[in-house]
């Protein structure tokens, strides 16, 4: 507390990401990080942008990364924005295109940053109750409000949305700005990307941190219709001019054009998540039907708190939410072979 | 225009950078670049980075980093905070600490950037007018304000204001945030952040782009009271969890480790922009004393969008404002001394 401060930073409750521990030698399953490294291709590039040229300032505009993503999405570079991680993109989203009179809304079990960027920039929020098995139903969303986000598939949980469902919900909510947050599609879902062209009101937004194993990076991206890519410039460039530092630029390109590396990591974890999945099954466990890069579960007969607690004892961290409706839950990212045996070992252990 | 934005994003300017022009072989004098490179220590730090922890997220709270730069200006780590150049620093800081009940204060001839972080924070301002020498005169600053900032030297001029100044503002406004942007005060000022532990009311900004010849790494900084940073955090943690990612943390601590790399190229600049300065001088030119990597210049004969247009023909760009009180004045970047003597020869053949 300080009287220095703007009256709007006494109320904020600011977001707490998931915990990197400085030791080494810890299997951490807690913040869906890739096990895998990035394309040799991306790392070959980054060493060749630690030059002189350092000394300028990168494109404001990152326009040849747009022209990738565009190139890659097939759509024009006009309908793509680019940030400092999906974070970044998301706090620009809210303040460009989610602050309206009315209400917006998202599940109430969703991504915790939703009400905290809400927070910061004075926006009124509804939350709309998943359903028991954590499924998002469009028809709850009220055609009272002002706009609606939701991560696809959803986090915690995994669970994925159908694209007909989203399309549905645009064709409802044709009046108002729909926030697909695919942070984690590219593990088994079909990306809103494919409706950008079909509705001007629906913004997607992706990051380069997961499925292409590039979280030390900062790179996310929206696409979108031009005129609501236009809002989210806009308040871009009144809040900073250079987000994007030229290793950004220049290692996100390099990832668009390695598609085997992707390809092959991503269909690597979609392997282990499914035998990690029958694993837990096997140990009583009930597991959601994920389309992401970890899962979510909950075992009947023990405290999901004290399983992450003993876990931690011996060196294995995952993802515990003491949240309602989901504190007997679980969020375990999937490793490699080696840390998911390792993991799959330790609950055996913990729990028979 | 859309019927998407939030209500605010109509009413936006948005900054406008000076351009990065994508074709080579120009002579580039605009956006106060430094004209060397960065230390081949921090080069050789960067080439490390790119590696397969790129997977990992970097240190939210960039700790490292932090701790670097308490050490080189002896203060407390919980006395800096870092962000994604320092314009991201200064648009946090508006949002946390400038926006009051009373207008805030910063002086007319002023970085650009300061009137469109107030439209997109809703922060109500007034400036006060420099004098005709372009000095900021301390005593034009009105009690009934609610905090103030201004670069040290400002910008676009150059003009230096003195410590014992800054000291007394501080002490005649104890109540209220005073920011002082440092982005070239390493080319030959004192910087504020002396006075940190006098006042808890000082906030002071600083960047790599410059002195560090940084600016495609994007960081930059702020030291204060402890309570003042920690109302910055608050705003960033509700922002983004990660601006900083591996290659700024690590490539910033290294260039804080080689103080005889950055020592010189201060040095060379503040030398070049002496002998520029006599040159400027000669050729019949106004130039503002300045402590900063560039020269604030204007010509008794010759219209300075005139000038700026025909080195533009020369393949020499240079900064030019068309804006009151500036408009007859060039903002000349110090470049390296070949780029110097191209430029004081391009200005001998328009003006004599």
């Amino acid at each position: 507390m300080s009287q220095f401060w703007s009256p709007i930073v006494h109320s904020l409750t600011p977001y707490v990401p998931g915990e990197q521990p400085k030791v080494d030698k810890l299997i951490k399953l807690n913040t869906n990080e890739n096990p895998y490294p990035p394309s040799v291709k991306v790392i070959e590039t980054l060493k060749q942008v630690a030059d002189d040229k350092l000394r300028l300032y990168p494109d404001p505009n990152a326009d040849a990364l747009k022209q990738r993503i565009a190139d890659y999405y097939k759509v024009e570079r006009n309908q793509v924005f680019v940030g400092n991680g999906s974070d970044e993109v998301l706090a620009h989203t809210f303040q460009a295109l989610l602050k309206h009179e009315k209400p917006l809304l998202f599940p109430d079990i969703t991504y915790s940053f939703y009400p905290v960027y809400c927070g910061l920039f004075g926006i009124d929020y509804l939350t709309i109750p998943v359903n028991d098995e954590f499924a998002i139903n469009i028809n709850d969303y009220p055609q009272e409000s002002g706009a609606i986000i939701f991560p696809n598939p959803n986090a915690p949980t995994g669970k994925l949305l159908a694209l007909e469902d989203i399309r549905q919900l645009l064709r409802e909510h044709a009046h108002k700005v729909v926030v697909v947050d695919e942070a984690y599609i590219d593990f088994g879902g079909t990306s809103a990307i494919a409706l950008v062209n079909e509705f001007n009101n629906l913004i997607v937004i992706q990051t380069l941190s997961k499925s292409r194993s590039l979280a030390g990076l900062r790179v996310g991206f929206a696409i979108g219709h031009s005129a609501l890519i236009e809002g989210l410039e806009r308040v871009k460039n009144s809040f900073n001019s250079y987000p994007m530092d030229r290793f950004a630029i220049h290692g996100a390109i390099a990832s668009f054009d390695d598609e085997e590396s992707f390809q092959t990591t991503c269909q690597t974890i979609i392997d282990t998540r499914n035998e990690l999945t029958n694993t837990l099954e096997k140990l009583g466990f009930n597991v959601i039907p994920s389309a992401a890069n970890f899962v979510f579960a909950s075992h009947p007969e023990f405290d999901a708190e004290e399983i992450a607690q003993k876990l931690r004892d011996r060196a294995i961290i995952v993802r515990y939410f003491n949240k309602p409706r989901i504190d007997q839950y679980l969020r375990i990212t999937i490793g490699n072979n080696d840390e998911n045996t390792k993991l799959c070992a330790a609950l055996k252990e913990i729990i028979c």
